[in-house]
């Protein structure tokens, strides 16, 4: 018999001290400039404070709204410990709950979406809840103590149609802030009105700060032949000297392409500026809109529109992409035809859940306005190669000759990920 | 390189401090008159606790006797860390032992049930035992070490036909007192000297306690469409007023056939009165003989027998079903015409392995007598709805936002159960 | 939120006060003479210490050279945490490195084997490294920080056509002890000019220890009756006055085959004496040269050579086999007409790879030759025999009811191992 010390999860907001001095010595080993240590991708405790503090405190993508699309629909995610759902109330609005029953605990909606009536009845022992949580029956139970025990509840906020949720029971309050300054770069593609061409769920075999840091940088694109299509790979510090001929080129034509895209931008009203702010802040997030490569419509094989139909009342097809991403598990593609969300959650310390979500204009046909293969070609080709680049790499650093080694200028936005993820560990455990 | 605290297995009857201050501060969780908290589902070394303390002291139905019917027939059984075997010698007793030979420890009897000779060979070395697990031979070693280290025994008693093994040094001595009162209901079943029509093995993902929890109560019953052609589900406190006009009708017709049945069961001289000691004991346990609905027969889907030739000597089909719980593994049905049995077994702290067996008269005839189809329809299609209510149940549990909720009146077997368990975790920790 | 004490890992060398406390503790219940105790084959964290200070600190052999034949050609190993491969450069000497980018630590070689141009590059950023594993191109990166990351090398020894490599940043300075000796008697065989003929991968489901341990007795040969065609099981203390007739025919068999032989053995000037230092050295090691039943030429199910041509220079068919076990992972067979080697490695506790490779000449031609599934017949039969012992063992030593027994005269190969271990893990731990 191993009495392994397994302490009683402690009162909120308290973290215990023998987690807060673990967790402090961790980032003690951490040096900023270099690549995270071996144990930030194995340790099972930090792993815990990581759901805990990161996962647990912060707003997170889940969806966005048309995949909820009429009142009654809901869907259900399971994020680290926590099963939970949204659904859409008969007037529009948005509702989270923890999808845990309050008599005996029971999940009490099962599947991964569907349709709700007035009630939601947990099929267990039929403790029944309306749309706002509350208990409006308990089978033959006396119901007083019932009464007491309303469905708890999860906030939930929309930003131009993308869905965000925190667990926390007071969540960051600078989200106002960013769905103010976001909401004239996104709102004009449309995506609450727009539907789903595509979602695809891929599991990752690495932890989730490796699939975070993938997405962080270009640095890797050579690996990525479909998406070099249309992206132009320069990020970070732009050192002309070092350049090849050829690459100089390519440099040439990118900054043409980007002069030739900001007056179609500034034509069509909409903001480009890059906004970065990656941390000192709970709520971190940037966007930038990116010229592309070639015809510079959209992220497709032949850098044309996948879709005729373009969203919103977009007119314009050169749009370039509109980039995004928001602390810690998300990030977003917007084109003139198209939009792209991608929503990653951990499953467990080396298996990372990345939903794909291709997203087109409502009244959009597939086989008239958009070939589906043609849509989804390029990121889902993208997408198997990251996976391969992640878990490769979560089976070296688990190796104890792994050192941590230089960010090269092209990554530094790898490097504004770990300030964020340090800087939020130590204000969860107030370290 | 991880020095986790594994400290040594202490001798048996020592609880370690450590342990015994851990399984304390879960149990201060616990409030009675409510669901569990959720560590109880989880814990890693809580569950060890309850493997050594309750699954490893007290007496577990593993098998009824024509499941190991002639000499020198046995089943092997993995009860959590431990295996063992139960064999039938040829004098008819039975016997059970620890399935690890004394040399270098293989199992000696790989499969799940087989015919052993004489002796038992450990099929690595050739330690050989009889049938008392004296060492008769070991190869071509000296055998005087070897004469010192007879097979470990099991503790095994048959209760009418019932198998159950403690793996304890001492066991519970109470088990006489639950046999002598027990045996007047069950011995008119004649189970000795039935057959086994059929055996399902399922494993359920959720922990133990839950598919217990889950059996002790009817209040979940209305998920069950086809157990409930036969069964009421009027357990614990009824409240009339409560009723709705149907359910009303029904608790009446309930009524009537109570009294009819209670007739048949006298005339029969079939003890029926309810003995209920589900706690303020080691072997705890409970039956009543109930009556069913419809023709009152069976629990097949027309309520009638599902074998012409009934059990034992029994000459009224309808008997309504004498059900029987024991402490903590295991409940049955004993009809006119089969019986069930069902025996659960803890395979991790999640995942739970559920035994059920169909018995009829040694006599019947499959095809003529019983149709094996119409005999398991019922708890076949109740074991898999009660698989997905344990499952859900053990998803919600886990969320850190799970606060256990009030156990209803007719749910007041679960609360029994959790007395007992939490009597019998203080008894074999001494706290 | 468990806040489980997983500390940092600490400098190499300096093994934390609790893991010394812990594997003390364990070492203390050893007793020589009897089986190990249960929990060194279940506990995770003398598991960790092993790959540590055995695995992690010892020669390790995990090829022989025609796997690896070619300037460029590669192997890729996983050993406990750590991915390593070894390569053959165009000089024809060998090189290991750990296979972590010095970049981000992705794994740069990810196939089990294939062939590497002049430079080794990580697919990940493309980080450059040559064959000596200088980094040679880092990218668009500027590289003055990663001229100073080389990739850590591995240290690599090849003794008569066996490559072994060693993790330790100093490794056992025995080896050379060992390849003096060993060379007469393996040279003559030629593997390193031999081979591929077949090589199979199987896991065992047990300890690691559980499979060195079969290997080093043959006390459970009689559960082999393909491998005793050829094999004389006469090891250790024989005693002929406890021997049956039919086993004293055997034995006088034996002794005649041994005159025989080693009349043969002296003829070809092949060394055939037993050394056998398996203990009291970190590189221990044992050989012998052992007669065969029956024609006495090769582990054929006929006893006959299984392939026409001979190993190296060899002309004598007649030579029983040359065994060979090194400490910690492998053992070995030299015949005159093929060589079988067998490499483990342990997966996780209670799970242990088996990698067994059969070698035959270089001109040898498959159907001319030698027929692939004459060849490998007996120790495809034997590993799956070994493979069940081991499963069943595994299983019966983790039950708490399990008591290590005496280890017969017949099995003094396993307590040596013991020996060992025991010596390796104190020095290892300086205990």
């Amino acid at each position: 018999m191993n009495a392994s010390p397994t302490p009683i999860r402690p009162a909120p907001g308290a973290p215990p001290d023998a987690l807060r001095r673990h967790v402090a010595a961790l980032l003690a080993q951490y040096r900023p400039g270099f690549a995270l240590p071996g144990p930030f991708f194995s340790d099972e405790t930090l792993y815990a404070a990581e759901l805990e503090y990161i996962f647990g405190r912060h707003w997170l993508f889940v969806a966005s709204e048309p995949e909820i699309p009429e009142g009654g629909d809901y869907r259900t995610y399971q994020i680290g410990p926590w099963p939970i759902f949204v659904l859409r109330r008969d007037d529009g609005s948005l509702a989270a709950f923890h999808n845990t029953c309050r008599h005996r605990g029971s999940r009490i909606l099962q599947q991964p979406s569907g349709i709700a009536g007035a009630t939601l009845q947990c099929p267990y022992h039929r403790w029944t809840y309306d749309l706002d949580g509350r208990v409006v029956g308990c089978g033959d139970m006396d119901e007083s103590p019932a009464a007491q025990r309303p469905l708890k509840p999860v906030h939930v906020r929309a930003l131009a149609g993308l869905i965000f949720v925190c667990l926390a029971d007071e969540p960051p309050d600078d989200f106002e802030d960013m769905a103010r300054r976001m909401q004239p770069y996104l709102a004009p593609h449309g995506i609450a009105h727009a539907k789903i061409a595509r979602q695809v769920d891929i599991i990752e075999h690495g932890n989730w700060k490796i699939t975070i840091e993938n997405n962080r940088e270009c640095f890797h694109c050579a690996g990525h032949p479909e998406l070099l299509c249309s992206l132009f790979h320069f990020f970070g510090k732009i050192d002309v000297e070092r350049m090849s001929a050829a690459e100089r080129a390519n440099y040439q034509r990118y900054q043409q392409a980007c002069a030739t895209q900001q007056g179609i931008w500034n034509g069509a009203r909409l903001p480009w500026q890059r906004i970065e702010e990656l941390h000192g802040r709970a709520t971190a997030f940037r966007t930038e809109r990116l010229v592309l490569d070639g015809a510079g419509e959209s992220m497709t094989p032949d850098t044309r529109v996948a879709s005729r139909r373009l969203l919103g009342a977009l007119t314009e097809p050169r749009l370039g992409t509109l980039h995004f991403h928001t602390q810690p598990n998300a990030w977003y593609h917007f084109l003139s035809d198209h939009a792209l969300t991608f929503a990653t959650i951990p499953l467990e310390r080396g298996r990372t859940l990345v939903r794909s979500t291709w997203l087109v204009h409502a009244d959009a046909v597939e086989g008239r306005d958009y070939d589906l293969d043609n849509l989804t070609k390029v990121w889902n080709a993208t997408n198997a190669q990251d996976a391969a680049f992640v878990e490769e790499t979560q089976r070296g650093v688990l190796s104890p000759a792994y050192e941590p080694g230089p960010i090269a200028a092209n990554e530094y936005m790898v490097q504004l990920f770990h300030t964020w993820y340090d800087e939020r560990l130590r204000a969860g455990l107030a370290l």
